[in-house]
Parts: C-alpha cells; structure tokens; sequence
C-alpha cells in the first residue's frame, strides 16, 4: 500500500515490526490495530515488553528475529499521556536501532529528545521519524484547480469514523476497479499508508497547502480519498478542518457522524451541530475552490445503536438527504460507492 | 503600552532601538515604520547600516549611544525575500548583544541559526526573541465563555487593514475612557504591543487555543481589542481565520475591507467576496463561541478612492448594513466607537 510520490512525506519503509509498548491498555495501541487491520500485508509481526498481555495476533517476534527477516521500520504506534518515550521502552528501541531499523513515532515529543536513542540513530544512521514533526518546508495554499477526483470525509465531530470511513471507501472502490488512494492526514492514517502529513501538527500558514501538496494534480480518473479531521462545529480545531477543506478541493463529501453523541468529544458545553446545518456549512466552504463539491453519502457510526435503531436512522437520513447512509462497520460502504457512478 | 499578563509570549523589554538594515526599500521596514507610528513612546532610537537613506524620523544613534541611553531591545523589524539575517546585518545585531540589548525578529529563519549570533547571545547572557516561532506549550481550545468584552477585526481579505483599525479603535477607545488593550496576533502588530502570539506561527491544533490564552478571562467591563487575520474566503489562509474567530469569541465584529480590490491577494483566480455572505459567514461561525456576537462596524480601506468615491462607498455601506462605516486613515473610527454604547 506504500507508494511512490514527488515529495515523500514520512515515507516509512515496509515492513514493519509494531512494538506494542509494556502495559495492558488496550486503547494505547490503537494505531498499532489500525495498522494490521487495514495494511496487514506491511505487518511483519508484533513485540510487547516486560509481561504485557497485549497482542494484535500478528507473529511474535523478538527484534532480532524481525531484523533477520527483513523488518525495516520499528513501529512506536503507542499512546500515553504526555506523549514520550517510557524508560521501559526504551532498550527495545535502541535494539531495534542497533539491528538496523528505521523507528516511526506518532507521539508528541521527538524521538531525538531522548539521548539513548538520538545517540543510537547516529551510531547506526538509522532514520527517526516523528510523524507529527517535520512538515517545514510547506508552501501556503493557491486554491488553483488541480486535474483529477477528490472524495474528502468531513464531520459533525472529532473521532467520529472519518479515517475509518476514507480507508473502507478506498479499499472498496478498488475492488470495483477504481485508481483509487487513501491520502493520510492523522498519524495512524500515516502509518497504515507509509506516509502523508499530519495536518494537525503543521504550522497554520499551511494547513491548505499542505493538503495541496499531499494531494497534487492527477490523472483526470484518479482519486484522492483525503481523511478528514475535526469538524467545522469544534471550537478547537475547526480551523483545521476548513484548511483542509480548502485545501483538498473535494469534489464529493462524505459526512461523518455518531449515532447518539451528546457533545463534542471532551466538551460538554459544545452541542452537536445539526445535520443539515453541518452538511450546508461545509459545502458552502468547499465550493470556494471547487464549484462542483457536492455531498456524496453519509457514514453514520451506529456503534452505541440496537440493529433496528441503526437501520431506522440510516433510512430516515437517506430519505432526508437523498444520498445512501451508511456504516462501514455494518453495512460496508458499496451504496456510497455505487452512488459515485451516476 | 506593553503590559504584564500571566503568561508572557514574546514580552520584549522597552526601550528598543529599531534597525532599519542596510538597503533603500521602504516596504522592507514596515514593521519598524508600525512600531514608530503606534508606539513612540518605546522607540528610543533608530540605526541604519552601510549607506542606507531610509530613516523613521526617530534620533539617529549608534548601538553604543543606545545602549548608554538605556536601550533594551535591538528591533529587526525588516522583511526581506527568504526572512533570513543578511550577512552586513550581522555586525550590528552582534554589537547589540555585546552591548546588552535583546534581540527581537520577526524573520522566518530563527536568530539561532546564525551562528555568530548564538555566541554571542550565549556569551552575554542576552535574549532572542524570535516572535513567529517559540509557542510550543499552548493548549487546545475549549470554547468555554471568558468573562469581558472582545472585539475582533475580520476581513475580505488579507492586507486589508486589519491591524490598522484595530489599533485606531484601541487607541479611540482609551480616548473615550474604556479599559482597552490591544492584542497583537502578527509579528508587527507583537512588536508594537511588545507582547503576543504570531497566530499563524503556532501548530494548527493550536490556533483557537493560542488566542484563548491570548485573551483570557477579565473584568466584564475589560475590551480586547483583537487583530485579525487572513479571511474565511482566502483559500492558503482560511484555517487561521476561522481558529482565531473561534478563539476569539467576539462580543463584536469589525469587518474590514479595501475599496476596489480586483481579487484575493497574491491569487488573480479567486474573487473578493460579497461584503454581505462575508458578514453573514463569519458571524454564523463567531456564534459557535459566542451566540451574542453581532457586526460593529465597517472599516473601508479608501486608499485607492478619490475622496468624493470614498464618502459614497461608505455611505452606500452604511445605508446597506446599518453600522457605521468607517476608514481609520480618513475619518477616523469615533463612529465605531460611539456606537459600541448602544
């Protein structure tokens, strides 16, 4: 699933060993799972230290072994708080160096700012990459027309589904003999793709740019299938949203949500935007740079809903919207997809 | 006009002394030329190298002078292709250091950089302030409703006045007795406050959340007074926007906009947009953080009007949306003022 590009951004070379850290949280490897579900074919096997219960049923390995088989990149695809490296993590990391592995992090702090392991890099010219680091040479946004199809997922809410949603899509219009690609925007998305940018860590002059150059001109039937972020609704990060909105130029949304979600994530006093409102307000924005942008579909996560409730909401929101309502979880994304054609 | 607050971004310590470089093109000290107009009372001199002519009618000094009459910091407010410190800048810069003085830059490339510079601020024991780098603790946003009054400045486009008005509209209302501060969001505008945050400096999941701390919580009848950025309608720079319109959660809205402008700047294939969608836009998204936020005012950038043209637009204006109309530079803002009393 890596490929080749003009700018490689964090081009992270396959395969990969995914160290799933020395706890028993099943939430902190997170975008560890997400790798080996949606690029197992990257996932040469997994290593959990001291006694850790955890495993994602890949091959256990030690870091010997998985350099002897040809591992390339030790994957840190781990969440704590404060987001560094655990002292505990620390001696498989360095291992890991010494037998030639390049290590990716998605954590906050740089790899480089632990000695053990900056010392290590350099002994060995191994190469560190900080997903959510690194993005300074961007350019500021144009809004030019680019050749080629973009479908980007947009949301009522943060962590609704939408890198789950762009990954099915893909996955699904290729079954159905589209030149489709999944452009990663958040650091799991990074790692199950071998590269793309992390549009929430880039300095904000460059949001849109940013998404210019992750998503550049293409075949006229290609298609970019860009990971959202955020949401328009969020006082937070909703100026990242419209950046890559902007940005990505779409010419189809796919609106985002969860079934039942009382507020926006974290923030009780923040009410869900209404649908129409949300759907209305984005592809106002996005026809700032493509007149075009129309609303593709609807990914409603039905995770906290009965099967009956699930397929009455769905329903309700097709008839109201006119565009299929789906849950790529339940009933896969085909109607979205088909929908495409017309 | 500098001013303590709990958390200090970038306070530069007053008096400065202002480089003007070494060249002869006006437009590169437009910074320094906004910190003599909007704050005299800290610029105790200004120097310029090799032959240059330009000058800000402050006292010519050299760094010793300078430094003997108390200077603090040594102001680089220059903008130059590439924002790097140009070779024949150097000498000066290292003198100040070697006289004591700070150093403040608003240059894309970081004093740091430039070798000769670091030792000599290491070996002084001197500071550089770099104001578009350096936010690295900021918090996300929450949304959550500060106490006190904010005005924000938003605009049509970028280049349009924004800093301008907003710090007519300070200096009007200290006039008129309110308790009034102006809050720098760009470099010039950080530089003449002596305090703030280069919005479009810091990391994207941190714009809305810069500006909470940049304008936090205060007695109610407290304004901030807050420069804008960028537009919702200019595609490279939208995100910004819409982060500090959040961030911000404006009482009122300053809409700002140049008479005549052909298209966005720097982009001939994007269009102005109607002064009534732009108003209706941003006070859709002000009302996400404060549902009460309402339209002020109109500041005309007339500069290109003929006075009889600029009298019409501005009544055409005002007719049209009910709010004073106003250019800082020709009829100055009482206007906008008197009417916040209603």
């Amino acid at each position: 699933m890596t490929s080749k590009h003009a700018n490689d951004r964090q081009q992270l070379k396959a395969p990969y060993l995914l160290f799933l850290g020395c706890g028993d949280n099943e939430l902190s490897i997170k975008t560890s799972r997400g790798i080996a579900v949606w690029n197992p074919d990257v996932c040469l096997g997994e290593i959990a230290g001291g006694n850790s219960p955890l495993t994602l049923g890949l091959p256990k390995m030690s870091v010997k072994e998985a350099a002897e088989k040809g591992a390339k990149t030790f994957i840190l695809g781990l969440a704590n708080a404060g987001g560094y490296v655990e002292p505990e993590w620390e001696p498989y990391i360095v291992e890991a160096i010494e037998n030639g592995l390049d290590i990716a992090s998605g954590l906050h702090r740089k790899l480089e700012e632990f000695p053990a392991i900056k010392a290590a890099a350099e002994k060995h010219g191994v190469e560190l990459h900080n997903v959510r680091h690194g993005y300074t040479d961007l350019k500021t946004g144009t809004g030019e027309k680019r050749s080629g199809k973009r479908i980007l997922a947009v949301g009522t809410d943060c962590s609704v589904g939408k890198m789950y949603t762009t990954l099915a899509i893909t996955e699904e219009m290729k079954k159905q003999g589209y030149d489709a690609e999944f452009k990663a925007t958040g650091q799991t998305g990074v790692m199950i793709a071998g590269y793309g940018i992390c549009i929430d860590a880039v300095i904000s002059d460059f949001i849109a740019g940013g998404i210019e150059e992750l998503s550049p001109a293409n075949k006229e039937d290609h298609w970019d299938i860009i990971e959202g972020q955020g949401s328009l609704y969020n006082p937070a990060f909703a100026g990242v949203s419209l950046g890559l909105l902007h940005g990505s130029q779409p010419d189809v949304l796919v609106m985002c949500h969860e079934a039942n979600r009382a507020h926006i994530k974290g923030l009780p006093h923040m009410p869900i935007p209404d649908m129409a409102d949300c759907i209305e307000l984005n592809l106002k924005h996005a026809k700032l740079t493509n007149p075009n942008a129309y609303l593709g579909g609807i990914s409603l996560n039905c995770r906290v809903l009965s099967k009956e409730e699930g397929d009455r909401q769905r329903a309700e929101l097709e008839a109201k919207f006119g565009v299929p309502c789906f849950d790529p979880m339940i009933t896969g994304v085909s109607s979205f997809v088909e929908a495409l054609k017309k």
